[in-house]
């Protein structure tokens, strides 16, 4: 049975609370968080889980094994690496850090230690992100074209990262995580309407040096809910659209074709159209998947799906495309080294 | 009764014969293609029109009194500039010409000769548009935020010109007719997937001195069509989906409201949502809303609301556009002249 | 080639008038109005057509080979008859006629002719349909569960049948066409909410021998239009959703399982859950197959897929219907003979 | 504070339990299931909450004031009238009973201990029910024409009651609720596909004395789901369709108009179209709102919105229509008394 503590008990820390809870090899010992008020609601939902403003506690508890950070963004990298240096392993909330610097040295201090460090990319424990990498690992897609992703609503405003760091972060860890590419060069743009405030309105480029686009709009200032990603190939192409009930991912077997024409007015492009299908995916909550997983991990000494290495991957772009907005779009390379 | 003379009788150009022919005020006295096959469908359904394969025959034709354009886009100069010159009134498929330099002499040339250079923006005269014109131009949505559009499908490929000239030009035309606005400088990414051929799939940021922002998605590779604008502002927003058989707008009472906040871990951004409303809208054909628009112009010397001025700004747009395409996404600044 | 007479030029004439005009095998000779307003409009897109206010005069025109009835309902009978007795072809405007005597006698009357008698049951030539009729024949669907069918939206109010003889009328021919199988009871409510107009509202239940229900709701005064039907078999299930632009026919995978559950709490009954798929669709004018089928039945002397038959079979649901309404869903029984 | 129990923890005493024990006026005392498995789930969530697999117990519990029963509805109202023979208040799952003599007696029973005995109709606290009741006693809808729903999905199939009494138990509460009119008599047809189960797809109809007409359909083995409700009066119409994330209600400024029409073939019914609106709703969790409301009722001794009376009007309802069922759809009055 391995003693978890969790750091956070804001938006996303109750739903890692109750999944912990409710793991067969894992038990929540204790929860921190600076609001008494929401201790309270820890106490009366589970009246045996110690509760404490004071994260230290966890770190010196001998009971806890692992610890959750669902903190700030701007806090990730100070308690994570309070967690690993107190020899337990962590699970850190999206994104991992606020530098590149900052995940570097969370994953030396890891690899030292040879604990676990896995990020809370949940999207990718989802039956669809999962179905959609099977196909296109497949190689049915085919030769890949592009990568579109809209996510976009009202709300919820951070404070100390813009909407790229909030919302593109999923469709950057998914997009890690399906197409197994790295770009070359990130432009974005975006603004800001709040003064004082992170941009809220942003769209980013990646540029790979294959024939491959990709492309994130994000945005908190949106009337209506879009989460939609588009994947084309050669041969078939996706549409994965989160919102929808059942039928979340679909394979259209659309293309084009190339022929021969002659003379000018002759077209040389043919279109091709096909049926189109909703695979039947695995509906088990991804948080669930992903407590399993990490719970796994710890116990196999394996390397998560999400890894502090995929995280530091999708800070690497983040980071490149702030640079890039501060530059109205224009393009910034990304180097990466063989990892 | 205005004499009309149509060249070109591919993809658009039928519907322009069939509007002509069912206007009140006009006939249609002549249509030219270099297509035998296509001439011959004219003379099926209109026996009492004549066809050549000679534009010139137009020219010289004293029952011709305005001459539409609806050829590929790299021969709207040539031909525009001789409708002109022969003292006919000129209706040029969208964009107007390949470059602003042919956009500036056209306009020359229909100022000399007061005759009415209107292009065909045909998205200006839908019940759609001129509904979220009201809006915006009555202060409903208050100060405006963002503009976004994402006009994709599969095919049609242009062999001229690439998919932003070809889609996000009709983007423009209503971002110009209901914005107003003109952007300091353009942003856009993009790519070829097909050896020869313009690039397919295109990305565009309008960046404006206000803080506004406007982005454009264009796409001929797209296994599902998608027409959907949203439009920001700080009282309501638009969502205008020109798929949706009947409410098409949609107007969203959402918004921010912005709060004195204390202390660090106070919210600052407060969440408003009311109602939400489609209006009716006026459903009469645009074309031919369109067409009586350019044979009023004709009759009464009045300057189109799609006029040379509007194809020209247009033009300078994605003229900026392409240069930005080829620095990878490097921004372009404009430069507009008072007019 | 076939010399073809249409008699009304209202709602739903211009269309077979285009239709027959575009055919390879057919010229339209005459068409028959009693608005002169309308044969105006005859003249100016069809100046070679004859036009006239007098049925007759197409009956008695040598060159007039066959004769499409696009009158009101209730003229049916009595214009078909008439076209059967001097001679020609017949393509009848769906429903057949008031009354199975009615329909009974045209049958006679075409049968002693030998001449092609065919409704225009328009949506049996739909890609949509032909599709779902192949699945059902090659027993992809299993054994059949039921058939709901939803046809409703704002007017067209008729003034001489009710709304089940203008809406369910197409639903009884696609089912007629899709299942092959013959009611035994019908069972009908429904209201009238204009006083001395038709039923506007209707529900229509028909019952069948075997374990198969169908039900049909129709209405004239819906705020949103809504077309589509279910389909359950107990190996798949169809959703044909005749609004949607391309996927209008999905195929889920979906069904129950039994097993033998012990004692009084275990469940008897499983879920399955698998793909759903959209399959390519025939883009077909609907309206254009009928018109070819209907000159290549009259060339080669073959009954058409749309039979009299066929028609006779839906009035007969119909009157029956119209007999339940009467008696507030009191079912009636109807009798068919072989055929 | 009211100490509750409940009885039966399957698929909605979760629900109960959780919310009971989340209000401020009550906390949970002890819960009873016959499965131990169940009661294991109980005690990890709620430590301090007792268990038992003998209802009794709970009905002699003095610290229990009011007792919650989700048990399957065959037994209700065994159940229910030991609760209020126990002296306590009672809580009863939907529908009340299986039949209306059941019910009465229930009734009965409350009233004599003047005990609150409330049904579990969960829709009417939903902020989109109540809304439609607002709209509608507003009179902004004018005059009723028809009330059409639909729910419909794959399972869960019941085996003490068919389909009606599972699923339109729902959407006759709602209506009960929002349009507070009787039928005069029903008319229901439907079918069992599972050997020795219950009828699993069914079609109700209900009949008033005024222009009103309701329809009911309901279906376990629909391949998709659907809970789609049209409301059509003769100045506004309502399409509330439950599975919209956000827009639930919209509302349509459509309806008909009546003009003196002259000779045969003039129209007299004309049509009016306007704006649709969607109302923001209230988007309290239902169940919240009816279990503050259920002890607002004990604690002020109030009769509840889905009182015992109303759930006895709709067993009234599907009594008849269970008549009906067995009689092919042949309607069955109903006889009301006024209370």
């Amino acid at each position: 049975m391995i003693g978890v503590g969790v750091i956070g008990y804001g938006y996303w820390g109750p739903n890692l609370v109750r999944n912990f809870n409710e793991a067969h090899s894992s038990r929540v010992v204790a929860v921190c968080d600076l609001s008494s008020q929401r201790l309270g609601q820890v106490q009366r939902r589970y009246p045996t889980v110690k509760t404490t403003t004071d994260y230290r506690e966890l770190l010196s508890d001998p009971a806890i094994d692992a610890i959750a950070v669902a903190t700030p963004v701007s806090t990730h990298f100070e308690l994570a690496i309070q967690v690993l240096r107190a020899g337990k392993h962590v699970l850190v909330e999206k994104p991992l850090t606020t530098t590149v610097e900052q995940g570097e040295r969370l994953l030396e201090e890891a690899a030292r230690g040879r604990q676990v460090l896995m990020v809370d990319h949940t999207f990718v424990y989802t039956g669809a992100v999962r179905k959609i990498r099977e196909l296109v690992n497949g190689g049915q897609l085919g030769k890949l074209y592009y990568y579109d992703s809209v996510r976009v609503n009202l709300g919820l405003f951070q404070h100390d990262v813009n909407v790229l760091w909030d919302l593109a972060v999923h469709d950057l860890s998914i997009m890690d995580y399906v197409l197994n590419a790295r770009p070359e060069a990130v432009a974005a743009t975006g603004i800001a309407h709040v003064p004082g405030q992170p941009k809220d309105v942003a769209y980013l480029t990646c540029i790979f040096g294959s024939n491959l686009i990709a492309h994130f709009h994000v945005n908190w200032l949106a009337p209506v809910k879009i989460r939609r990603t588009l994947i084309g190939g050669d041969q078939q192409m996706i549409v994965y659209d989160d919102l929808e009930p059942s039928e979340k991912v679909k394979i259209y077997n659309k293309g084009i074709t190339l022929n021969n024409g002659e003379g000018r007015y002759q077209l040389l492009v043919g279109y091709r159209s096909g049926d189109m299908q909703a695979p039947q995916l695995d509906t088990t909550e991804a948080l669930q998947a992903e407590v399993g997983h990490f719970l796994e991990c710890i116990e196999r000494g394996c390397p998560p799906l999400t890894s502090g290495k995929m995280g530091l991957r999708v800070v690497r772009i983040l980071e490149a495309a702030n640079h890039s907005l501060t530059l109205c779009g224009r393009p910034v390379e990304l180097h990466w080294e063989v990892d």
